[in-house]
């Protein structure tokens, strides 16, 4: 089971959708790199419950993404303000305006 | 049945969480401004049934943002762009520079 770690912001995203087991699983192994052996130890269940329980999760999160969109947003916002920082340091106004400008068009 | 300008951006978010005919209804009253009694027209329901529909539209859109908060992320978004133009107009480099940082530190 390969890691994906664009899960990590869908997670972040939508986890309050995942119920409270789904979601602690979730993190675990997303957000404290935990192996999956290790989570079934810690949550006292098999390895194999553990895998279905993130596949199903990850099936959550995906479905969700592809209804709503927010994590491909919070992306382009990001990406948006990272670009604003760079034209910070070359001191380009009408760049910043212009990115500044897109990106609340794209909110 | 006063109109909370709020749900606007709710059901931009999270609109497609929504029956497609609850749907309907909510961006024929929020989006395109429509009264009660012109919906019912539309979609040949009752009165009461367009009321019934967007007060549980309402409900589902104001429980989803309480678990996700996406809706307030992209209005703190907004407002740090928006703040960003207005520095553009005085060229206040460090201003910009701080707004960007504290955006991305919010996403």
């Amino acid at each position: 089971m390969a890691k994906n770690l664009n899960f990590v912001l869908l997670l972040d995203c939508y986890g309050e959708l995942l119920t409270k087991r789904q979601k602690e699983i979730a993190e675990l192994y997303y957000n404290e790199d935990f192996s999956l052996t290790e989570i079934a130890q810690i949550q006292q269940i098999s390895r194999q419950a553990v895998s279905d329980s993130l596949r199903h999760s990850e099936q959550i999160l995906s479905q969700t993404e592809t209804k709503l969109g927010m994590a491909a947003r919070i992306g382009t916002m990001r990406n948006c303000l990272e670009q604003i920082l760079v034209s910070c340091q070359s001191e380009d106004i009408p760049r910043i305006t212009e990115l500044a400008a897109n990106g609340l068009q794209l909110l």
